[in-house]
């Protein structure tokens, strides 16, 4: 893990999202995967949550209380609550606004070298560092990355045809699930 | 498969693809996941090189010939003569033009209903129709996007410490070898 690296991809998440879903029909955006699945809508709004109340503000208790006190649990369906009556492009704008202020945030906290090796304590996972945290902040952006792409390539599985055979993101089984 | 759907997945790839990668350090871009796999950049370049060969160049024959004639195969090595020397920039720029050069010419081709289900000859995959390869054409986009996040995801598998558990793109074994 480098920070500016780090930085430099979390930097360009909201801008990536924005121009993939922005002004889409409804038809690849709000359609999930089937039962208990996301769409790409529930998918921002999840970001929008974890930019709010996970990534930095962990990164913060880490700094803080080192492993003296474990993060709160991530609210996996809190964007059920929190994005009801919003349009996608206003998660789009609430997401890069977010992510914009994590960062201008992460670097106004000046870490040196050696905060990297701080340790927190994850509910579930037990003992991290800050270097784990930032790491997985930014594979977490690509982890929904990878997931959009395949609930929109969902909807045109069957469209597809005899090429669906060739088509790799229709064979992804999905792997975020925790076990 | 709708025809306005699709055209408006393929016009935000190019966009999407800009946003995400450029500017982004080598090291997420140039790196693979391993031996005969591809980076980014790799991506990129067969991207450009599917664009000018394979989608619309396929339409336009199953309009002229039907079924009467196979599509010639997909170099997938094509890229790495055709990227060489170029910079990552340059070649979202120059798929960027390709894509919209693709979606005027589609447009201009003013398909309608009873055009969807004319029949092509794939090379492997025997009789296809205009319908199945326009819905190919996106899923093929988001294939290579699902690609890209995991690519990028895998070069912080070991960085993400405790968390590679929890982060999907990290499981994900990659589906896309044709079998």
């Amino acid at each position: 893990m480098n920070l500016d690296q780090a930085i430099a991809l979390l930097a360009n998440t909201p801008a990536a999202l924005n121009a993939l879903l922005r002004g889409l029909p409804d038809c690849w955006t709000q359609t999930n995967e089937g039962d208990n699945t996301w769409s790409a809508f529930d998918v921002i709004g999840h970001l929008i949550h974890t930019e709010r109340t996970d990534w930095l503000p962990r990164a913060k208790m880490i700094l803080q209380f080192g492993g003296s006190r474990p993060f709160d649990p991530v609210d996996r369906l809190a964007q059920q609550r929190e994005s009801r009556g919003k349009s996608l492009a206003a998660l789009l704008d609430e997401f890069a606004r977010l992510r914009s202020e994590s960062l201008a945030e992460l670097r106004a906290l000046n870490l040196q070298p050696e905060d990297f090796a701080r340790p927190g304590l994850h509910p579930a996972l037990g003992t991290v560092t800050l270097s784990h945290l930032l790491a997985a902040w930014t594979v977490h952006d690509l982890t929904h990355l990878h997931q959009i792409s395949r609930i929109m390539a969902h909807q045109y599985h069957d469209a597809a045809g005899p090429w669906s055979r060739f088509l790799g993101v229709l064979h992804c089984d999905g792997h975020s699930a925790p076990n």
